[in-house]
């Protein structure tokens, strides 16, 4: 159920001492023993992009899309850190590389953790000879424990089809903390695909995931998704392999916002009848977003005027005789006024996990989905203090 | 130190039972015994417009410019309420008209409360005779009072100049809280304008304060600000007004500020070396809005990276190389990298009521000022529940 669950993938998880907590913090995922095969990414749109990032992107310019490794680290994001941020990214990359017998610009590099504080070079550097002989073909769950900061489960995926597979680990949903921060996803296939064709795969996969996820709106400096794919299972459909990389997204996404920090709800927020797909998701994300609203959903009250202001408030065509919205399929507002309900079958639906709410606007076709959480005393909780 | 602080304004709050409380929740503002004045507005940008904005909007644009009345109420937004609503809104007018001897299309009227809830306009009915009894020349603070929802001091301000004055009462900053939402302000004043240069000014002033005033960024559909001139002061200097009127919302807006819902810091966060204004704005309310600075701003952490990180992400021009960051006049972040700072100092300033945070961008001359607040617990207490 994880980046080992596809044949001829490696992986490792131990603890190098970057955190406090003695918890594993360094990860390594390869392809049998550092041959490279093909790779791509999608990264933060953040320009306070961390160093690791920065050197993953300039990796895989140099490569043209291949790698034959991916080390992880925890509990420090190498953000904010400068040149020398940067030279420790690289060091990261020539260590594995020296052991694995690949080239550095064959391993790619993620971090998450604190901003702002210089990565423990050495801690790390010492780590990599016992993380490396620690590879094994089930390794894949070590790997997801050793990369989690504050979630609270590891995130693994397994898509099985035909003729491949994808598999994949993940932690933490986008920025659901200021320091600890960071959603990070490694994804393995056995399916033959060249790096151009990944590339777009792997972003409209992670469009319709991970950016459909929105915790607090904040985007992570450190935000990586990561695809390799070793080709080794022959030729390949292309459209199922875009279908798995989706349904892997998607897994992974939703096992990020059931365990985000402090939340007691997911939210499946879906609107329609927007004028556009860009419109529904403006409105979508801010409705998402506001501190009012998940403060609601915490409260398990389906209140529907925040809602509608909201998307009144989105700069989205609108109009407030035209907009529909539902709690568990119960239309609570509609034609400018509340809507009698079954208020036993809300209350229970709003108790659940899971809350579904749709917005219809009235005013077009355009749709879009977000997955997000409520605001709840732990989250403040977690984040007031950084120290 | 009010709206009956200039001379020729009467004012008046009383009990009609909207709230269940008990408090005052019925409020008029009238020049003289209903002879109409000079009058402008700025109404909220939200599209789910209240039915009182759309009155308030329609009957200055039949007057031209002129008012000789404002009633207000509190406990209902009369918001969402359909066609129901705007004859409701209008009803109010009607009967302050008939009791005032002026036309009903000179009564601005204004509401705060919950919204979606159909306005109990029989009991406002009933309560307008004594409303109209109860005008005094020093009625300012009882209109004040009855004009509040979760506010826990009435907001009011008298600036004099040597030749006008002008005075006003305000509730709530802008959606503190998602039922009881709303800013509203009244501004009197004795100097001499025309409605279009009172339009013009009271904008000017709005943008510089109100508007600058974010607290979870969120926009009510019930924001209101008024402004009616008397010019029984004679010929008023317009430079001196336009002054005046923006000493006077930044007055209430502060007030507001310092009230907000479940608030223990107010922030003045001060963006300079933007590209433009605009960014500068832009990188001002995005970083004022992110509920996880504002957990650390509760927390009193000068932490900066997530300062860094909201930039980052504002889609606005960015380098990390160049950003300073400081807290109290302290920077706590330079040059890429964080810098050291006198601890015992910058910890005093984060335990104070107000912290000052500055951002300089170093990408050109742009700037901004917000007024913001921290995100407690108690925030989430008063707003996880409407029922």
């Amino acid at each position: 159920m994880t980046v080992t669950s596809v044949s001829g993938f490696f992986a490792s998880g131990v603890t190098c001492g970057i955190k406090h907590s003695g918890d594993s913090d360094l990860a390594l995922v390869t392809h049998a023993d550092g041959v490279p095969i093909t790779a791509t990414g999608v990264f933060t749109s953040n320009k306070m992009t961390a160093a690791p990032v920065q050197i993953c992107k300039e990796y895989l310019s140099t490569t043209g899309g291949q790698a034959a490794a991916v080390i992880l680290n925890s509990g420090n994001a190498n953000a904010a850190t400068g040149e020398k941020g940067k030279n420790d990214a690289r060091a990261m990359a020539q260590s594995v590389a020296e052991h694995l017998g690949c080239k550095t610009e064959e391993v790619l590099v993620c971090s998450t953790g604190w901003i702002g504080y210089p990565l423990p070079i050495e801690k790390i550097k010492k780590g990599i000879p016992e993380l490396v002989e620690s590879l094994d073909s089930a390794g894949g769950l070590n790997a997801a424990k050793a990369i989690m900061t504050t979630d609270t489960v590891p995130k693994t995926v397994e898509i099985r089809k035909e003729t491949f597979t994808v598999g994949g680990i993940a932690k933490g949903a986008a920025m659901l903390e200021p320091n600890m921060a960071t959603m990070l996803a490694v994804l393995t296939t056995d399916a033959e695909i060249d790096a151009p064709t990944a590339t777009k795969m792997l972003q409209e996969a992670v469009s319709g995931s991970f950016n459909c996820l929105t915790v607090d709106g904040a985007e992570s400096t450190n935000d990586t998704v990561l695809l390799l794919a070793s080709g080794e299972s022959g030729p390949t459909n292309k459209e199922e392999l875009a279908e798995a990389l989706k349904e892997a997204c998607a897994a992974l996404a939703i096992q990020m916002a059931d365990d985000a920090e402090g939340s007691t709800k997911t939210v499946f927020l879906s609107v329609t009848g927007a004028a556009t797909d860009a419109e529904a998701l403006k409105g979508a994300r801010d409705t998402a977003n506001c501190q009012l609203v998940k403060c609601s959903w915490y409260g398990e009250d389906p209140y529907w005027g925040r809602i509608a202001a909201e998307m009144g408030a989105a700069d989205i065509a609108f109009d407030p005789e035209t907009i529909t919205i539902s709690y568990g399929g119960q239309v609570v507002y509609a034609h400018g006024e509340a809507q009698s309900v079954d208020k036993k079958l809300l209350k229970e639906h709003m108790a659940g996990r899971q809350i579904k709410l749709g917005v219809d606007l009235g005013q077009g076709s355009g749709t879009a989905q977000v997955v997000t959480t409520d605001l709840s005393h732990a989250y403040i909780d977690e984040n007031m203090r950084t120290s």
